[in-house]
């Protein structure tokens, strides 16, 4: 297929123009035994145990963006699901929705972004599918990727394992992602460059999980920010959250664009961090390991487990206040990822 | 949440809306232990050995057809996919792309049928995702289901398996789907009543199995129809098909609307029909066992592998001429399923 060409319906079909499209655009990109059966579904061998499964869509807009596009940031951000609940991340599907006239150079790019984020990662694609709309039926390209990982023994890692005396450990700073987008989308220019900051993560879970397993819960806090992670995590396991606002790194860019936007940083997206609850005597250590690995190296404790007012996040402010952190209310910003 | 309620933006922030109808929505309609976690990845055991994974999007247009509707279709196409690999489906994960606006009445009349066709198929929802676009960004309603599946000892199916001196099993009347959704969606009227097939067939394929594990190839002939599914089969495996058209069953009805819309019944979509390749000495095994399910009551021998012209289809008229199948070119149905 030529890069200048665009999709058509009829690439959506199950006919002739879909086997072109899959054997000449997509195989190539994601070439493993699995994929190139063509079967319908992947088979696969795996040992017996603990498996994780998980799955998202992307409708991020604009699709290109300063740090990333939606590919890299399909594949990341099921990757990471997969690695927060403490799993090696294996296999991965992935589906498109097109609409028609999506220029197959545009394609492209996105496939080369996933298969090397796929190749940082260490997983393959076995399985996917796509589907195509006409004109106006979708904006431009959709992905969803689903994944299977295999939990290592010892992990038992969920939002509702939190407890009392946990150290929380946040991976470096936030809203990198968020303001990435809107950047871009609204044209605005800062001084400075900012990046998201979507990566994959599996990679610093295993070096923390090699540390110790007593890591209670983790989670990237992507669409909602870092305090409807938190919530989350607070409600789960019925328990409170007290976090320090000095100790939240956040880039001197970032924080002035949210300023200037009107956001609370602890709303805005992320797409390469992960906050982690985890067993106080081991936190010093878990720290010293994700310093040491490429996306851990702003690692640090931003806060601990309460016992007083379950289900609450409360935060300590930079002059001495303690204010109530919520879960992000209504949308600030559509179509982050 | 209130039926006349409409979804907004804010239901896929990721925040406090978005944790609304996960709770008030989306866990009712699949409630069990996995899923209720709420952790952003489903945790489960399975026996080692071999996994099916598979996904598919749906794009249906309408959304609600006679027969079914696109929640009943997502549940059913990828429990049918892991099927057709031979594997039991067991964990399905279901994501969302919302149209701003979208009736929250609708959204759970597709849950309703989503959970109903769970039900029957005997699988389990534990891991989902909801995105939501403004107004215009997408038409509706998409859904992506992808699935886990365990393949029982025995059992080696591939579309690149089929043998010289197979026999082509199909399982029932083709192009109901199609021409079910065809005539809703342009508002024609038939003198019959012309339903969706759409249906899960991993029961019809687990009495396939008891009988015999020499099924060679298993797929379900979706968009592109049965003469793509016979041409994939027949590339896949560099074997040639031969079928007669006088034993492929189709309703008076359903031929009917086909001649009246100039299409080819081959190539026209079904969403509950399985062609399955199988050795020549357990065919007539095979079908009586199909014959006693309520999804396989018409399955007839349709044809054969044979050596000559490998990776053509190739089928005798009634007339007693002799034609080439091809695989569907161009898009006579876009947005099918």
């Amino acid at each position: 297929m030529k890069k200048q060409e665009r999709i058509m319906l009829a690439h959506g079909s199950g006919g002739k123009l879909s086997h072109d499209l899959i054997s000449k655009v997509f195989l190539p990109s994601f070439t493993n035994p699995i994929l190139e059966k063509l079967d319908d579904t992947a088979v696969f061998d795996l040992q017996g145990g603990r498996l994780a499964f998980t799955t998202d869509s992307y409708v991020v807009s604009p699709l290109f963006f300063n740090g990333g596009d939606i590919g890299r940031l399909a594949l990341c951000g099921t990757v990471n699901d997969l690695a927060m609940s403490g799993a090696v991340p294996r296999f991965l599907s992935v589906a498109f929705i097109i609409e028609e006239g999506f220029l197959v150079e545009d394609l492209m790019r996105v496939l080369d972004s996933m298969r090397s984020a796929a190749d940082e990662a260490g997983v393959a694609v076995v399985t996917g599918d796509t589907k195509v709309v006409e004109k106006g039926g979708a904006d431009g390209l959709f992905i969803n990727t689903a994944g299977v990982g295999e939990v290592p023994a010892g992990a038992n890692i969920s939002g509702s394992n939190a407890r009392v005396g946990d150290k929380i450990i946040l991976s470096g700073t936030i809203g990198d992602h968020g303001i990435a987008i809107i950047s871009q989308r609204e044209g605005l220019s800062f001084e400075t460059d900012i990046k998201s900051d979507c990566a994959p993560l599996n990679g610093l879970v295993g070096e923390m999980l090699k540390v110790s397993t007593e890591i209670r819960a983790m989670r990237d806090p992507t669409r909602g920010g870092l305090a409807s992670t938190l919530n989350e995590i607070a409600s789960q396991s019925q328990v409170a959250i007290h976090v320090w606002e000095e100790k939240i790194p956040i880039r001197e860019d970032v924080f002035g664009a949210c300023e200037m936007l009107g956001f609370d940083p602890l709303h805005v997206a992320n797409e390469g961090k992960l906050v982690a609850v985890v067993a106080a005597e081991k936190a010093e250590e878990i720290l010293s390991a994700m310093r040491k690995h490429r996306y851990g190296k702003d690692a640090v404790v931003i806060g601990e487990v309460v016992e007083s007012h379950p289900g609450r996040v409360l935060m300590k402010t930079a002059v001495g206040a303690t204010r109530i952190v919520d879960m992000l209310v209504g949308e600030q910003l559509p179509r982050i990822c």
